[in-house]
């Protein structure tokens, strides 16, 4: 498309490399932000700035953190001896949404998907089996999307984590729809599975 | 929601300000662009930077402009005696993208509205009687949107037009389906819209 100014182009062409943004709406949100005032955009484009710059990963559970360690992990209220297994950082807030969970978490960054090349090398696992060595763990429960590569990696970690000691490995219950993610499962059905997690 | 860190937060924040996009969005595209080396950023916060700042309005057609004049109207290839008066910048783009009209513009910046208190003086219709003034113009085309205040706006402004001059006035032929906005137009029924407009 022939734009009226190189700058619109630019803008244009910046935000639909974001996904779910076409081109089309990439022009609505350039005019709309065209004629919002300085004080409106500015922020905007700073916290994309700091973002990147400022946003660690923790050292314990790999959630993203501000500092060395994440919000949770630093909590000394949090229970120290359990550790819910997720897949990433929006499973975490999903779950702390709920309001069920007072433990730790490990992101695992990803699931075990071998028909995609994703093999135990690729997902934070060492780090898990670290903190089972290291800490005071009781309790691990994973709370994984109800899918092939959830229940794979469920299968895998817990085999790992046995050869290392016992410990009591728990599920979330498949209240949560079989094949859905566990993002998009409502606060309560979510908060159930938690309560109703059985023994491995 | 409790989100892991002060900057995922201020990210989530800052991007569901913008339209259609709610915090749950504005969540994945902030864990998206974290995933994203800074070299992805950084352009995409600079260019809303830029835009701001860059980006002004074309002092003969109220487009949007690099410099003083738009590219269209610095074009010295353009028709100079037609001027086709559309309501907003994406309707520009619209027209263009058929390849059918070799004019210039005006853009009046919105539509009389009575009901949503917008008046003749909201809009860019003084600069619009201007150019009817002092530019040597044969045509003017009205490309508005077919909705009731497209109507009032072309019957108003035509009004103003023809009290200081005789010029032939025109309107896309109403190809366009009736309560239908322009910009979502497909470019074969808009670009014959223009070929088959009528005389008022």
């Amino acid at each position: 498309m022939n734009y009226p100014s190189k700058i619109i182009q630019e803008t244009v062409e910046q935000l639909s490399k974001l996904p779910g943004i076409g081109k089309k709406t990439a022009l609505r949100l350039t005019l709309f932000l065209l004629r919002q005032p300085e004080e409106f955009v500015k922020p905007i484009a700073e916290s994309l700035l700091w973002l990147k710059s400022q946003a660690k990963v923790c050292q314990r559970c790999c959630n993203i953190a501000d500092y060395d360690l994440c919000n949770i992990c630093s909590n000394p209220k949090r229970e120290q001896h359990i550790i819910c297994v997720v897949k990433d950082v929006q499973d975490v807030l999903a779950i702390e949404s709920t309001h069920f969970y007072t433990g730790l978490y490990h992101v695992l960054g990803g699931l075990i998907d071998p028909v995609a090349g994703i093999g135990p090398d690729k997902i934070n696992l060492s780090q898990l089996l670290q903190r089972i060595k290291h800490e005071p763990i009781s309790e691990v429960i994973f709370a994984l999307n109800a899918t092939i590569e959830g229940d794979i990696t469920i299968h895998y970690v817990a085999k790992r984590i046995q050869s290392i000691r016992d410990v009591k490995m728990t599920t979330i219950s498949r209240g949560i729809p079989v094949g859905g993610e566990l993002e998009y499962v409502d606060e309560t059905t979510l908060g159930r599975s938690l309560q109703h997690r059985v023994t491995l």
